[in-house]
């Protein structure tokens, strides 16, 4: 029985999603949760993994029972144990060749900027007092849809080999009083988005030229790319399949 | 000089605004800054004052300075010095016949219900997963409009003797995956509008008809009315002059 999830998080207080040694992540407090209703180890597969601080309103992943289980049930257990930061927003049985990672086609995620100092969204956007430019940040972004190697824009660290990265969509737009960002790509590299949104802010307020953009992404190196903008601003929305 | 404040806080720390012997509260933490700052008393007061656990996105203060002061440098040295959950979005100077309290004209709460479990709204919404039928909802909202006597609706020891409140607007919407009751009225009582959305809901779940909420308003009667809503609902949304 294979179980897809859909899952919010408020990642402040983790060190991202994906287990890692003694460290407080949202895979590992699920699995821990698992583990304390099925008296065994289960394994989740999400499909994506998220940085340290980083956000979701739309997380996928998947499970597998080797026994049958109410998934409405099993939501309400998952939610009863789990600390309100972590909400398991539905459960579903699904056919055993769904994978949450390798069967996504798209993932979104959103990038949200407060121009006035603002309490209620202090963990969940950066505060920036620039007069940013969004026509300017548009037509940058828009250079770089399509399917480009991002090396300029992931983390030098990152254990990948293969940087290209199909980038569907990448707008900017004000939504009341926030300006948000919004890119769906078929994959993404680790701390891609949080180096592009730092990126197109400098293009914003004119440290950078709308061109740079392509001539960065083209010199595949990460040293010409901005500073990363603050992982509390981003949040994984949605995962397409 | 007088100064007008635009303020919004997260009010899930703080026994609400007013200050209170003791308590922590929001008009208690500002004008503990204010005095650091001024290294005198200075009182401010306030358009409304919200609840314990209730939010403001758009309350408004006034104070007074026997002294000219930058409203810009002031507003960075007040932000600089408060915790993060309460932000001065705006400073001006006003004529000193505006009174934050006595010149408005109509205050707008906001209350933001939530059928699915909520990660990143845990602090700003009330979850609920009962069927919520917005039309009825809407038609007992309706007759609230206008001026009446809301004793029905009021915290018993609430200290006021005029029970009048003209209700401008009542109104239920869907916003994406959440609902959101929005009012404006010349003033509220204590604990009112959680009262109402308490009793709201009740028509909505069908466990009290549209007609019972102006049974209930006539009879003037606390008891009559439902069980409050969580405070971590409600925001002061903005303040009319």
């Amino acid at each position: 029985m294979r179980f897809r999830l859909k899952i919010e998080y408020d990642g402040s207080a983790y060190n991202g999603w994906q287990i890692q040694n003694g460290q407080l992540t949202v895979q590992g407090e699920i699995e821990r949760v698992l583990k304390q209703i099925f008296s065994e180890h289960i394994g989740i597969v999400g499909a994506g993994r998220t940085d340290t601080g980083v956000h979701a309103r739309g997380q996928v992943a998947h499970f597998d029972l080797e026994y049958q289980k109410d998934p409405e049930k099993l939501l309400r257990s998952l939610n009863g144990i789990l600390k309100t930061d972590i909400r398991i927003k539905d459960i579903s049985l699904v056919n055993s060749n769904f994978h949450a990672r390798y069967s996504a086609k798209l993932r979104e995620y959103h990038y949200c900027i407060s121009p006035q100092p603002t309490a209620l969204l202090r963990d969940y956007s950066w505060h920036l007092t620039y007069n940013l430019d969004l026509k300017r940040m548009n037509r940058a972004a828009k250079g770089l849809t399509g399917r480009n190697d991002f090396t300029s824009f992931c983390r030098t660290k990152a254990e990948v080999n293969n940087h290209f990265c199909h980038i569907k969509k990448a707008q900017w737009h004000k939504k009341n009083d926030l300006i948000i960002f919004i890119i769906q790509a078929d994959r993404f590299l680790h701390g891609m988005v949080r180096a592009l949104v730092g990126t197109f802010v400098d293009v914003g307020r004119s440290k950078l030229n709308v061109a740079d953009i392509n001539d960065i992404l083209r010199d595949k190196n990460r040293s010409l790319a901005s500073q990363s903008a603050p992982a509390r601003g981003l949040i994984l929305e949605k995962v397409y399949y």
